[in-house]
């Protein structure tokens, strides 16, 4: 069994530390510190080595997956320069086989990210025509079992009215009339959901989160899931907030303020983006606590921290007696070194899925997304229960 | 069905606050906010109602449950001033019903608090006598159909060689040659199981943690459960491990630091008592990350802050290509706040166990503890669901 | 010598919560804990006696004093109820002095507040001759020897082209003609001034901050300073930035975060109000720092936390040897306690510059200020060595 | 001139560090940001250029000043390892002129870091005069017009009745006559100043704070200055304490925890080195506060973090009408990149001194230390102040 994997967004900072780190594992360089399914009791599933993986992708900027390591590697040390230096020749091959991607629909600022192509001037029907002959074309080029298609491009503004892509002929009818209002993420998931390529959406953008694009998959009997990966504050919020529930502690206010540094702080500076990524933290809290309670998150670009993003938030809550208390925290981490091993972790997961035949979204991956497309619960200790549960369920004999 | 609690401690801080807080809600001054068993599903089981408790204990204190509170609102505000005015009658009616207790081998810093009462000179069998007629009477005097008996006393040293103390019958013949080395916590849990009252130990202090007592409660038919609630940074410790496990995050360090102002800060400053606090928290992150790192808790007497609490927590972990990264959190609680909800909930799912027929030790109380007597998991998450599950299997048709 | 005050929003929290302390003071209810002027060498001056300070002033709401002081109370705990009730006959007094101002050019949120007052119909002129018609008779009837007028209304959108009133003769001609775009706070200071009543602006609103009323202040020899009190994050930033200046550490960002919850962040939620606040913290860091760098404040409305402010400071900076390293802090006080002492240091140090014979804006106080009209640098421990040094030079003998 | 410096401890984290930067600021591989002396006014000085030091010193350890600085980067990345190396021929160069040094009377862990040399064996006198022929060969050797002793050593204990050391010939007759209690700082600083050598005592060890050195230095006419350098959390402190002064903020308690991992962290793990460590924190607070306060310094050894340190400081603090607010902090630091310039600083600043004729302490350089052995105030802002009072002073024409 051969496994693909196809980057959308392959030149970007995630991307490239996932490539960085699957061939520095490869060459035994780096352990598999941060991989979910390194530990027991997910290291008991067959899943596709991570050495085995074969990468290849679309990108919309020209600078090579190393200039992209070097540069984050600069900026906040991540990944370790030695480390990108030892794993150059494993970046420069796949480099070779990034295609030019679209950018439609993805904001003004990803819009300059790209070096000139003319994606913008062809109709809607070329590109996916296009797309699905890239996957082809790297399908037959490694000889590949499988393809996992993967979403980690920058984020994209929403959409208006989602609802009018609710079923799949919608989405094909939207594709054949040239609708000048779908997004890249999904013309990329469409096609790839299309083919019966396992699908992963790791960012806020659409991708094959419209009703449409969940019947086609069930359709084709492909597997898939997002979406915005689970990496920093979220993932500390999902981690707190069911214990607020279950002390039953009234929380009165939740205020998160986040600083970054990456291309992805820039592109949140962008208003129309921001609200993409702002409007996919929604709901978490409410759903744990069981009513509404007052929250903002706010996203700020601060230049000087490059990859790393500190997170501060303020939790204002009542007790008994209406004793007002309150916990604080920060977090700083490296995006990109939080979020690329969960990339692999997807990879593997999503193979495994289909292996089993499992079609549509994956609920066992809840943990992994911010925003899960099929979810009992954001409490992440039960989310990360349910997919040992999984794990338990399909372990090798 | 008439429910009488016995508190050890009756005039300390957490005990003075679960009265207010009880004597309030039953006149409707208060809510229930902090009370686990209030919120679904726990509410739904057939438990004793808060207003229907009848309160009593042991001390070692002259001053008042009133004079209590009255000082902790005066330091700390909790409970407001206007709350305990308004039920400042029941707390005396109770303060006529606290007998003197005993402080053997309670620590020289918790001896001091004592009033210049002689039950040092009495002999261990003539203490147990005393303190089960002190029983006996309460449940006569208030014709109760039960009675629980919960420790909220002041931390004690832990005692040494608890092995020697593994059977019923070798507890039993320690108190007959009045072994001097049993602590008071001892004697009152021993005194409550051998009567078939269901037993608390709210607080580090040894109380039932002795084989002898836990096969003592199995003998007797009797639920019992401890020890040391879990109110503060434990309990944000336990809800956030969980997270650096899930996510194979490899925690490098935990560093804790306490500072509080109230009696358990005082007691604690002696260095004999703080190693019973902090040999309890031992085992939570090892057994949630499965394996061992450096961790350290500091406990600090801060006077200004009174009754409050502020833990400052840094962990500093390392995630995918050796990337370091730190969260830390401040956590500023009302300590006796958050205890005097849960020594509610405890003295109602206590009643609850006897009420089932169960008897020792009681695991789906883990949640509420930080060295739970009986457990599966540190986990909050888990060990919440574990009690939800309880709740499920029990409810009241 | 007689002293009256005439507080500009005098039913709001900043002028509710001066006035509670001062006859708490006058009472002996407290003591003058975050007075300056209470501290040597400042208490050596000949300065009015708090508890001598007659009290005046224009708001636009009509609840009282005594409701406002109340609900701060119930938000915030400040000022103690208690205390509220032991000045209430006192505050009773000061509302029958208050007299129906003007919330002209002052923002959308702010004329919200106005309880239905025809003042926006009024000419520009009008409304001059009843300010000062308001000052003259508070002033006959109170038979003061002096009135210091305070500008402590919720802050005002800055105006444009400030340089159209550039001259004494420009603003008086401003007025006569109703120019519109006065704001109100040009209006009660050119009032005060025009009739030589020392003025303080407290706010960042314009208020004396034009180059016509610095002219003004001096042709009529009157002192004045402004503007916006540093009481909180600013004040911090004032005295930390110089330590990174001092020790040739470069700051790289500078990132502040501040939630409240009470009228100056409901105001401030408002764009265009919002504008003001965060224009008057520029310049700060550059001045003491010696260069630009990034930097950021973000002001949010909390209502949860009601008076209280939490201000989140995240300084990323870079040391020798390429080295970066962070300093976060967060400060967690109340506004109107931080600002209400200052409220009533300023008036007995604007009332000293007076009875000095001082003219013009007053370069000793640029330490109460976050834009201080006049001075020399923001390093709040050289500002408040130049107070002392003030202090000394005019001490009593 | 050809200033030579002579480092206790050359072998040490701040020795190295400094080493390194000295020697990468000569080659232009990095800038001076982190040096006090590299900005006006004190830039304009006459001073002896960073890149014309020539180094030696004392250890007790065998490794190379190379393996400590590689240790370091390793652990914590600073230096950075590619600075390391380009200077990796100058630091072998400084090696071969370290001497072997005593660790007499330096406490046990300390101890444990010598390489099994035998000088505990050599009598005080005959130790002094090694120190005395090495001071005087490397003078020799190199041709230096002046040499600066510098002691960044471990901490020592304090010494026991300092108060028997208060003359000038107290000293000399203890050391002749074999006094086993004179702890080795005192014995390098004694040498120094004996012989004429400008003496700088960067740690909390005794050093030159001895009346009787301090008697000796005046009749040497040679400046020296000390102790403990202020680099971190009391830097902060003396930043902000200044602050609650100047606003008549009462301190209720001021709080400070520290974990750090590199050597010193180790040595302050041995209780009796600790001592002197929190003994030099005092006084502080109080000559700035005006006032006693609670206050506690806890400093951990946490090995994860390397050459790293994090402090936390939770300043409670009491404003008007009994408000209590709170200041927490976080100061997350590199020890020696904070430490390395300004051993360079007060190198090149106490030559200064010496060659302005200037003898005894120099008060003008208490901004660096947090007991300044002369001062007029803890306040960094002023004591920065008046450094630039000197240098204003003494410019160059």
């Amino acid at each position: 069994m051969k496994t693909g994997v196809w980057l959308i967004g392959a030149r970007g900072n995630v991307a490239a530390v996932s490539m960085v780190g699957a061939k520095a594992i490869a060459q035994g360089r780096t352990d598999t510190t941060g991989m979910v399914t390194a530990r027991e009791p997910l290291s008991a599933l067959d899943l596709p080595a991570v050495e085995d993986l074969v990468f290849g992708g679309h990108d919309i900027r020209s600078q090579s997956i190393t200039e992209t390591a070097l540069a984050a590697s600069e900026s906040s040390g991540v990944p370790p320069k030695s480390t990108i230096e030892a794993v150059e020749d494993d970046l420069d091959a796949i480099d070779s086989r990034i295609e030019t991607g679209t950018a439609i629909n993805c904001g003004q600022v990803v819009g300059d990210l790209a070096h000139g192509d003319a994606t913008a001037e062809q109709t809607v029907p070329d590109l996916v025509s296009a797309i699905r002959a890239d996957y082809e074309a790297f399908v037959a080029d490694h000889d590949l079992d499988r393809l996992v298609v993967v979403n980690v491009a920058s984020t994209e503004p929403p959409i208006d009215e989602p609802e009018r892509y609710d079923t799949a002929d919608a989405v094909r009818s939207a594709i054949e009339n040239d609708d000048r209002a779908l997004p890249a993420s999904v013309l990329y998931a469409y096609a790839a959901l299309e083919d019966g390529h396992p699908y992963v959406n790791f960012t806020p953008s659409t991708g094959s989160n419209l009703d449409g694009l969940c019947e086609l998959a069930r359709e084709r009997g492909v597997p898939h899931m997002g979406q915005d990966a689970k990496t920093g504050e979220t993932l500390v919020k999902s981690a707190l907030a069911p214990m607020f529930a279950g002390r039953n502690l009234r929380v009165l206010s939740w205020e998160g303020h986040n600083i970054l540094g990456n291309t992805d702080g820039l592109v949140l500076e962008d208003d129309d983006n921001k609200a993409g990524k702002v409007q996919s933290k929604d709901g978490l809290l409410e759903e744990i606590l069981g009513y509404e309670t007052q929250s903002r998150v706010r996203i700020d670009y601060t230049p000087s921290l490059g990859d790393r993003k500190t997170a501060w938030d303020h939790i204002h809550f009542e007790g008994f007696l209406g004793t007002e208390m309150k916990l604080q925290f920060t977090w700083e981490g490296s995006d990109s070194a939080l979020a690329a091993p969960l990339v692999l972790d997807l990879i593997r997961l999503v193979s495994h899925a289909d292996a089993q035949g499992r079609s549509g979204v994956q609920p066992q991956l809840a943990a992994f997304f911010k925003s899960p497309m099929a979810y009992e619960t954001h409490d992440f200790s039960r989310q990360h229960e349910q997919l040992q549960n999984y794990a338990t369920e399909h372990r090798q004999e």
